[in-house]
């Protein structure tokens, strides 16, 4: 594994009013005053080509983006509390979800977080492994509330299993605010959403008002019309608040959702 | 039509190392040794969104870029001689095609050149209103050889028609590299490819080695799957001499294609 370089004092200038609040109070949304309850601030991020792929096919771990921008990746770890995935990229990119910026110590390692509606994921692989080596926390895995005894998946050594209701409209699928609210009832007080495809599609098509801010890496390369899309259904304005800025041949956009 | 505003000075020299050279020689491709034919240097340029689409539907003109980018868009017409578009984008989208930045003289507009193998284009609007008010170049229109006498078209005020031999295995389209020579042979030194979707993607796939310089400029907002994609049928790895730039709230993004 290569190693995460530091960034320069003039990324993390180009990045800190993207970044969660660094006040303690939890949890940080800032909901209006019909909100029914506390949400985590949220950070949605992936890294795309210039035609919006993440990918080269389904189930595919794709590089993409140069290790300036893998820094990024990193630093945004190490600010918040949570990574928060679909099970699909659990399976397909065995990622480790833990936090190599250097100088990351292990109470400064997000919670990982596997979106998991129908107990598909295997509950092993890298971020289990790391919990084991101590470079990284407990993954929690959320199920759908009676999927996890019909899936006998059991609670294994390394993983939280919590158990969630679905909404069947959808094909047993969770609501995204009731997620949010389950990881704001455990203390997550922010929540950095990585991917992959099908999630970022829904928010930003369906639940733009859940996300408090959108950090996106383009690569100057084409994955081609066959590739796995970051593409909502329907079409999303441009962001406000928007600031650009080159890390190595890539480029990092951050900005707000328009409401 | 809102005016278009004169670039920075930074601006103009992040621009310049991927402009045509400004040797008046003829024409300016950097030809291999083994090339049968000398072909114009050609910028390769479109704007999409953070999906890497370029319009809303088929056939609809879309919006997307902001003031900053649509004055590159009128410096880059400032430097070249010529505007190559697909008979797609000439119908749908009604262009101008000229130049509006500021102190563009009729001297400086490029020429218009439609590629319509089929000789669909109807040969009026807004491209052809131009050359009547003095405000562009009489427009080249590419058509199938035979097809013009089919189509019965005609010669119009205002529109030159050039015939060239079609290639019948993709179903009546013309060969890129007869396309650019038959340009060069006409005097065009360099080319600029503003799209559409069909041209850029065609291009980007099998015709890499003719595209000299590529400038994207990519929007903060999301156009949807639904949307029109500028994404090649096969991948195309990471562009070299990379540089990004924020324009306004989009960013543009120049580089060279891998060979």
């Amino acid at each position: 594994m290569s190693e995460t370089l530091a960034l320069s004092s003039e990324d993390l200038a180009f990045l800190g009013p993207y970044l969660p609040p660094s006040s303690l109070d939890s949890p940080q949304h800032p909901d209006g005053p019909g909100a029914a309850c506390k949400l985590p601030f949220t950070t949605l991020t992936y890294a795309c080509s210039l035609d919006g792929r993440i990918s080269l096919a389904p189930g595919t771990r794709t590089a993409l983006s140069g290790p300036e921008s893998k820094s990024l990746t990193h630093y945004l770890r190490l600010h918040h509390d949570a990574i928060l995935i679909g099970v699909g990229t659990a399976i397909a990119d065995n990622p480790g979800l833990n936090c190599r910026y250097p100088g990351a110590t292990l109470e400064a390692q997000p919670r990982p977080v596997i979106v998991d509606p129908k107990a598909r994921w295997g509950r092993h692989g890298e971020v289990v492994r790391l919990v084991g080596e101590g470079k990284g926390l407990e993954p929690w895995v959320l199920v759908g509330e009676g999927v996890e005894a019909v899936a006998g998946s059991g609670k294994l050594e390394g993983v939280e299993v919590l158990e969630l209701k679905t909404t069947e409209s959808q094909g047993a699928r969770f609501a995204w605010r009731e997620v949010f609210e389950m990881l704001a009832k455990r203390g997550v007080r922010n929540v950095m959403i990585e991917g992959g495809a099908s999630v970022i599609n829904d928010l930003l098509a369906n639940e733009r008002d859940i996300i408090d801010s959108v950090i996106v890496t383009v690569a100057p390369a084409w994955l081609g019309e066959g590739a796995v899309a970051a593409s909502p259904a329907k079409s999303v304005a441009a962001m406000t608040d928007v600031k650009w800025r080159q890390f190595g041949a890539d480029a990092v956009v951050c900005g707000r959702l328009p409401r």
